[in-house]
C-alpha cells in the first residue's frame, strides 16, 4: 500500500524449479529487479510476462547484479552453472540443498573466486514462500558480513535464521530438521498402519496423533539439557528401563495388527543396547551417542 | 475451597507402582473415598497415611467397592491379582499397559465373571496425573455405560476419550500413539546426533527442532484425508519422487558427520520400494501400505 522510495535490491536468480520460481515471485512482488536464468528457458519465459529481466546464459546473470542467488537441483548443477562466471566482488547465496560438507567446499570454491559467500537451507515448501503468516524460513551460514548486508532482500521471500560462520551449518541444521521430520512422519505411518484394518476413521486418530506429538515435540529441551550437561538421568519421567519393558506391547500390537516392525524395530533395539550398558535409570538420551561413531 | 457435600464414588485400585500412586492421589485429593492394595504392602503404608483405605488382599480390595481400577503392571499381573476375586455386579476398569488383543480378551473374562468391563490407556506420565493444565488423558474403549457413569470419577486423574465399544480400541490408540511418539523421538536422536561433534549447543538446536516438529506434526491431518479418500495424491506439495530424490542428502550428511543411517534407512527404503511401484506422484502416505501385511 505504501509506496517506498527506497530503491529495493537487484536480485539475480540462478534456477526456477517449483522453489526457485516462488522466490523469484516473492522478489518480484515486493519490487525488487530480479534477473533469472534457467538452464531450461521455458520457466524463464513465464517469470519474463511477471517482470523479471531473463538472462540468456549464467554468465550474463551473474554479471547482471552483484547478489546472485542460485536455487538449482544439487551441487553439481551449481558448479557447472557457474562454470566461466566471473563471480570476483559478488555475493553469492547458494540455497541450493547440500550436504555440509559440499557447501563448505562451495564456500571455499567461491572464496578462490573472489566472491563472499553464504550457504542457505530452505525450511519451507514453494507454498510457503513469500506467505510470512505461513512461518517458512532459512537457516543460513557462512560470511556474517554477506548475510548483514543482505538480510532484508533475504528476508522477503521466507524468514532468516544465521547459523553461524561454518558454512557448512545452514546445511547441517537443515538436514537434522528434516531427518527429524522424516522420523516423526515414519512414526505416524506406522501409527496409521495399525488400525489399517481396523473400523477407525483415520481422520479420527489424526487430530489425536498430531495433538499428541505436539504436546511431546517439546521433551527435546530436556534431551538437549542432558546433552549439553552430559547427566542423562536430569529430569528423567520415565527411565530407559521402563521404556524398554514397555517395548514388547508395542512390537506384540504391531504383529497382531499384521503390521511391519521395520520402523519400529531400529530404535527399541538402540534403547536395548544402551540398557544392556547399565544405563536403565537414565533418558532415552544415550541412545544418540550409540549413534554416533 | 467449597465445600461439595454429593457424595464421590468409592473406588477400589489394584497397583500401586508409580502410576497407580499418581492415581490415587489425585482421588484422594478430590474427596474420593479409596481401597488401594498392592501385591507389596509397603507403598499402601504411604498412602493410608495420606487416608487410603489398605485392603490385605484383591479379595478384600474388590469387594469393598463396586468401581474397581486395575494398574498393574503387564496383564499377567491383573490376571494374578484378580485370581479368586469376586467379579460379579462390579465394574472393572483395567488401566494396566496391553495390547488390544490382551484387552479384548480380558473383556471377555471379566464379562464371564459377571463384570463389566472398560479398558483404558493413560496418555500421560505419572508427574501429569491430578493436573488438568498438564493436559494429559486417557482412552477408554468397552462397556458404553460403565464409561457414561463412571465418567466423571474418571476424569478426576486425567482428561477421558472414549474411543468405542471394542475394549481393544483404547490400547490400540494408546499404541498408535506412543509408537508415533517414539519414531519423532528417534528423528530427533539422529538429529542431536549429527551435531555432536560440531561446536553447535544443542539447546539452541532443540528450540528450533521443537518448533519445526510442531508445525510438521499437522501434515498427518493430509494423511488421513488421503487414506480415507484413497487418492495418496490429493494435495502433495512435495511428492514422493521428489523427496526420493532428496534422500541421498541426508544419508551423505549423516555418513560425513559419522553417525549411523540405521534410524533413517527403514523409512527411506519404505518410500523408496513405493516409488518403484509408479507412485512418484503421490505423497509419502504410500509407504502405510507397504507396512500392512
Amino acid at each position: 500500500m505504501t509506496q517506498h522510495t527506497v530503491e529495493k535490491t537487484s536480485v539475480t536468480l540462478l534456477g526456477l524449479g517449483a522453489m526457485g520460481t516462488a522466490l523469484a515471485r516473492a522478489w518480484l512482488a515486493a519490487g525488487h529487479p530480479l534477473t533469472v536464468w534457467n538452464r531450461t528457458p521455458a520457466r524463464a519465459a513465464v517469470l519474463a510476462a511477471e517482470g523479471a529481466g531473463v538472462a540468456d546464459s549464467a554468465v550474463e546473470a551473474v554479471a547482471a547484479n552483484t547478489l546472485i542467488v542460485a536455487c538449482l537441483l544439487d551441487d553439481a548443477s551449481v558448479e557447472e552453472a557457474l562454470a566461466g562466471t566471473d563471480l570476483a566482488g559478488k555475493d553469492l547465496v547458494n540455497l541450493t540443498t547440500s550436504t555440509p560438507a559440499q557447501a563448505r567446499a562451495r564456500a571455499e570454491w567461491a572464496r578462490e573466486r573472489g566472491a563472499r559467500y553464504l550457504d542457505g537451507g530452505i525450511m519451507a515448501v514453494p507454498q510457503m514462500i513469500g506467505v510470512p503468516e505461513a512461518g517458512g524460513y532459512a537457516f543460513y551460514s557462512g560470511s556474517p558480513e554477506l548475510f548483514e548486508q543482505h538480510q532484508e532482500t533475504l528476508g522477503v521471500p521466507a524468514g532468516t535464521t544465521y547459523v553461524g560462520k561454518d558454512a557448512g551449518f545452514a546445511a547441517l541444521h537443515d538436514v537434522a530438521l528434516l531427518s527429524a521430520m522424516y522420523g516423526m512422519f515414519a512414526g505416524a505411518a506406522h501409527a496409521f498402519a495399525l488400525i489399517r484394518k481396523e473400523d477407525i476413521d483415520p481422520t479420527s486418530l489424526a487430530p489425536r496423533l498430531a495433538d499428541w506429538l505436539v504436546a511431546m515435540a517439546p521433551a527435546v529441551h530436556q534431551t538437549a539439557d542432558q546433552l549439553r550437561s552430559g547427566d542423562y538421568t536430569q529430569g528423567v519421567t520415565s527411565n530407559l528401563a521402563m521404556q524398554v519393558a514397555g517395548t514388547p506391547t508395542f512390537l506384540s500390537t504391531a504383529e497382531q495388527q499384521g503390521v511391519s516392525t521395520e520402523l519400529l524395530r531400529p530404535y527399541f533395539e538402540l534403547m536395548r543396547r544402551r540398557l544392556a550398558e547399565g544405563s536403565g535409570e537414565e533418558d532415552l538420551t544415550g541412545v544418540i551417542d550409540l549413534l554416533v561413531h
